[in-house]
């Protein structure tokens, strides 16, 4: 079998996959495949790994069958180079409906980021540092990818994340029950140290060119900035998070 | 020439290019090349661009030959498919001599970050946050690479980088002129937050995998950590050294 190229092609696995049942994708990278198997809210069919890394993973299967496969079908089959050797065949990504984010204390409101990297490093700052949940729109943003998961070491199988249609509406509803809506901007006249200490509080970060969209900025309660020094502009929006959700979340949490 | 593949071919090209002066490289991506041509710190034989980017080029290029290439080339010429469709032939990377970060506030001494993308992100953000030096060794470090340059953003042509032989020794230096040196590292018993204000700072960071060594921790003044919510294992250095950079330095800085 491992000599029928029509085996090992990705794109009719997939297809075949998704027939069979609620849809299947591959996902790939050590922390990425481990974290999804621990965190055990998807259903795996299969797991692939190169000869080297068969007795990592015989431990972690947890039942599910193990198949050794050669580098090139690897890459091929991932689409990658950057799998670390390790993949799965999984049941794809499932969002969490928008209600269910209403209890966290935080939800971080992607407008328009579409770099997958970037996507998934604020994915792990979130679980990380805030327990936080986030909201991205459909269009205008990265999906929850494989390539976001693994860029998030895994941290998407455990953090909540809801894809809305509308992400200022999403706004206005946090807004109706008592979340405080700020948004962070490059250049903007206050600092971020100065904000208040909310309760429930939803963080708006623009993309990674664009900003926060006017529609979006007319619904913030408090517009901050991080004080910058450079000669010329910014931060990476996954830095910008880091930093936003330390200050405005970690950081007081335990005072 | 174009249709001449030995005049296109990248490793002839450098080699060439070594031998007629002190080095040159190719650097790539657009912010990368702009902030490069705008630092003035390198020499520049040639700006390479596909054809869609001629016009924006030719404003920036200071009198630099333009060359216009087909994106087979470019891809060929840069060895990536990221170039943004910019790229330059530049004379290397200059590190800066250790001694000349010692006016500054602060240096960030990075223990074994092998990741271009985090050696970029965290370049980026020590000059838009904090106007910080950075020492990296020259093992157990990825060096300035034209894709670090592109990671950082071209913020690489603007922080001073030294690279040493041994990070320990530069850590002894700094303390003999009055630098603290402080190590952060997940799971420390100390709260970043709980720092007190140094005026001159430097902040060890550890590698993706590592962490701090034993032999670089002997120096520290301080340990500190970033509190963690998540049920695993942490944030990615970059966004650790950004949280880092704005609590010990760039928060501090405003008070």
């Amino acid at each position: 079998m491992k000599n029928n190229p029509r085996n090992l092609r990705h794109g009719r696995d997939r297809r075949a996959a998704t027939k069979a049942s609620g849809g299947f994708e591959v996902i790939y990278g050590r922390n990425a495949v481990l974290e999804s198997l621990r965190a055990g809210k998807r259903e795996f069919s299969e797991i692939l790994v190169l000869p080297q890394h068969y007795d990592d993973l015989l431990e972690e299967s947890g039942g599910v069958p193990v198949r050794i496969v050669q580098k090139p079908d690897m890459d091929r089959i991932t689409s990658t180079i950057n799998h670390q050797g390790i993949a799965a065949r999984a049941s794809v990504y499932r969002y969490a409906d928008l209600k269910g984010l209403y209890p966290l204390p935080c939800i971080v409101l992607l407008d328009s980021v579409e770099d997958p990297q970037n996507l998934g490093s604020i994915i792990r700052t979130a679980h990380a540092l805030a327990d936080a949940g986030i909201i991205i729109p459909e269009h205008r943003s990265a999906p929850v990818s494989p390539a976001v998961l693994k860029a998030s070491s895994g941290a998407a199988e455990y953090v909540k994340i809801a894809r809305v249609k509308n992400l200022r509406t999403a706004a206005q509803d946090l807004k109706k029950i008592g979340f405080w809506i700020v948004g962070l901007e490059a250049g903007a006249s206050k600092d971020i140290s100065s904000a208040p200490v909310f309760e429930k509080i939803g963080i708006v970060l623009g993309g990674e060119d664009s900003g926060i969209r006017p529609v979006m900025a007319s619904e913030l309660d408090l517009l901050v900035g991080i004080p910058m020094k450079g000669s010329f502009n910014s931060l990476n929006v996954a830095q910008a998070a880091a930093i936003a959700l330390y200050e405005l979340v970690a950081r007081v949490k335990k005072k």
